[in-house]
């Protein structure tokens, strides 16, 4: 299970963070670190001192522009986050992670991410709006920035936790045998835009307004956990709805030039 | 019961493993800090910068010479450790110690305290021995030398999961409190009705030969739970798709008529 979840860091500003994070992910038996934007130097003496002995991981860490990219693959991805002000979003103790991720890393497809966002300003609306589920570490409410490696060190424990009692947990998201793999994050975010676009072309969305509405159907579909072969029939009703959409226009043209 | 509770560190040698112990503390709601024959500087600027806003924590740490002294006042004294060699100690996962805690920690003048040993060398056998029961860490045993900072942070987030008691998760399906109540089962078969008739319109679906569509697009919108503005949304956008079918057929009658 632990070779299947990806650490990933959005916009770390400081080297020690990347050091203690490898250290900490070393000691709970992960291997994978992704650095999205970097705001530090990566693989230079700081990260390496903090390092300590984990050095391997930080020489490993693939860096990417965005977020996109790191968990382009991804079936599960969870954004360590406080609460969300506007729009609510699955929330997940540490703990309730632990007990989902055997289930979520079980099919052979299955790759997890965790993703932790910057120092000071944690991550953007956009970031969060593409996870699965958050995930909130308890707190003293009057002290609760935590270090970014301490972070870490926390999530990847109960992971470690989860993979030592993986043997008696379901097998899937579900609690059940799946019929077909989960869609990945890329399939994911190219139904989305299918989707944005379908909805403007019937004029039930308007991109120069958006309000809320793609963030609340992003929160639904991300909620359901959508496997490949749901992905694929979502997509062929918008392909049904884009080929009416140009027949209509077929039509108006048409009748505009008769 | 986390006022009970004391962090003790024995014979540290480096000032940002103090540092960095009091804002884990400080994050987990802990104040009670011990210094035990420190082999570096307490109070100066190091240890400050690491305690990053929890400096308060180390202003008012006290020092001993002994362990002895650290902990003469406590009721239950749990040493962090690996497992010892010669002579078997009693021994508690952290998650056993958070379920023991709330009950070694309930009697009026109880005081527990978790010992944490040097960087190098742990904790002598003497010092061990002075201990109800030893804790360890699961690690990756081919690098179990977690950061000093990073097992208090642990442990203590531990304690203060055991202090928060009983789930305190909100009350609902989502592990936060959302923003709008569920959609009723009425709302949901209606939904259903409306999509089945949208997708036969949208020569999506065929009703005489209707495999498991339906049954597939059940399954994936029930597991989502969705909320009453979710609802909303998705009647809307069918509502678009059917306008756009009226003004399509509209057309071809309109073309058939003319």
């Amino acid at each position: 299970m632990l070779d299947k979840l990806r650490i990933v860091l959005i916009g770390t500003s400081h080297p020690g963070n990347i050091g203690g994070t490898a250290r900490a992910m070393h000691n709970m038996g992960l291997a994978d670190l992704a650095l999205v934007a970097p705001r530090c130097e990566v693989y230079g003496s700081e990260s390496h001192a903090r390092a300590s002995g984990a050095d391997a991981l930080v020489s490993n860490a693939k860096v990417y522009a965005t977020l996109e990219e790191a968990v382009g693959d991804c079936t599960f991805v969870v954004g360590a986050s406080a609460r969300v002000r506007h729009l609510p979003w699955p929330m997940l103790t540490p703990r309730a992670l632990g007990e989902r991720l055997p289930g979520e890393c079980a099919p052979e497809a299955a790759q997890a991410a965790l993703v932790f966002g910057r120092e000071d300003s944690g991550m953007t609306n956009g970031e969060l709006q593409r996870c699965h589920a958050h995930v909130h570490i308890p707190t003293n409410p009057d002290f609760s920035s935590l270090n970014l490696a301490a972070a870490v060190q926390v999530l990847a424990y109960e992971c470690r936790l989860a993979a030592l009692g993986a043997d008696d947990a379901p097998d899937t998201p579900f609690g059940v045998e799946w019929d077909n793999p989960p869609a990945s994050h890329e399939d994911l975010e190219r139904f989305f835009a299918h989707l944005e676009r379908t909805l403007t072309e019937i004029d039930f969305h308007d991109p120069e307004n958006p309000r809320q509405l793609m963030a609340r159907l992003r929160r639904l579909f991300m909620r359901s956990h959508i496997d490949s072969m749901e992905m694929n029939i979502l997509r062929g009703i918008l392909g049904a709805v884009n080929k009416q959409s140009r027949a209509l226009a077929r039509q108006e043209s048409h009748d505009g030039n008769g």
